[in-house]
């Protein structure tokens, strides 16, 4: 497994991303990998780090510039506040991510999709929107809110699928239902896989510490979304 | 791969069914599959063969009486009327199923689930809220209505997973609802996979010549439900 920091410029910042993949000489597909609103740590790069083993170029993303981790979640949201009023912003770091991974020798440049967490899923999904060359995004635990459903549905280039909790209580049912009828509307090729008994973060064996009974972990959901990601990605990043 | 008919008797009817399993000694974990309402023809055979492959014994199950079989929607449905009408029929037809199924010795007794497409789906799910001892059920574009939902969603002892075209005219959105509070209130293990531009009968490659556009086979759908029921069968069916 090779690992490098890969750096750039966006939305006035300078960010510090990193690249896994496996040894060899052959360009791969490519996958941006968002972590949770905390910033990247350990539970975005050990899910890019899966993904290089199974075949992928992953740029596990600094969302916040500099690195920045926080482990205050209070702390995290105020970061992103001014990102969820200004989506273009969202997308200037996004865009700049994707940028970077189609420009990497490494990297089948169109191949690519975007994965995220939590605050990470909202990231691939406004990507996504903003009509990016992206044959894929994966959002797990993701919110499903946008600010103009009816214009950014249509944006979209390729496939979606959302893996939420039933009872997490960041994402109501009427989101959910809202996220349907964008999704309808613009004609979107989209899934979404909902998991009973599941709060938020259930792929972050971390949640559990947080004693907040919204996130919690939990092995069924994690395994199943990740599972269905790869079913998607074997569809349409190998063709 | 080893084929045989397997007969009984439940609600007044003589049932023919189809054992598939392949050779060997060890008992394998055991599948039922209940096929769209017209009954038992090639697709639920090939579905139960290709579980066979998978290292189950699947029994493709008569849902009818004598094997009986028909191209007519309108002939199925009123054969189904009285069953819908009367649960107690439905579950007595699978559960007589289920009964030569563990009886077999290629079968690990402790160790079976259910699938069925549409009305087979149904009473795949009709099956479990009537308590039968079954580790998993999975419907494929299945209709989710209950007629007890208070009392039917305690009795569940497995898993449920249900793969739904978001399209489908015969499930409305307010079914998927009711689903999810029914199994919500049941404390029971659930997951719903909705399935974007996709309709009824999305496994069913025979669909199309229906020319019925509420009825349309979708390559992507059919491949990745079938994948997420080898997810979890291998989660609860394999430990």
């Amino acid at each position: 497994m090779r690992t490098e920091t890969v750096t750039y410029e966006a939305d006035g910042l300078h960010f510090k991303s990193e690249l896994f993949v496996e040894a060899g000489t052959e360009p791969k597909p490519g996958v941006l990998v968002f972590p949770e609103a905390f910033g990247l740590g350990d539970h975005a790069r050990h899910r890019a780090e899966g993904l290089a083993k199974l075949g992928y170029a992953a740029l596990a993303c600094d969302i916040h510039g500099n690195g920045r981790l926080t482990a205050d979640l209070g702390e995290a949201l105020g970061l992103l506040k001014p990102l969820y009023a200004d989506t273009k912003r969202m997308r200037a770091r996004g865009l700049a991510a994707l940028k970077m991974l189609k420009a990497r020798e490494e990297v089948l440049a169109d191949r690519t999709a975007s994965i995220g967490f939590c605050f990470g899923g909202t990231m691939s999904l406004e990507l996504a929107r903003s009509g990016a060359d992206l044959q894929a995004v994966v959002g797990f635990h993701s919110g499903l809110a946008t600010t103009a459903p009816k214009t950014d549905a249509k944006a979209h280039r390729g496939r979606v699928l959302v893996c939420i909790g039933a009872d997490d209580p960041f994402i109501a049912p009427q989101e959910r239902t809202t996220f349907e009828e964008e999704m309808r509307g613009g004609g979107v090729d989209w899934q979404m896989h909902l998991y009973g008994g599941t709060v938020h973060s259930f792929t972050n064996r971390e949640a559990d510490q947080r004693k907040n009974p919204a996130m919690r972990y939990s092995e069924a959901a994690d395994k199943e979304s990740w599972a269905a990601m790869q079913e998607l990605f074997s569809a349409v990043l190998f063709t």
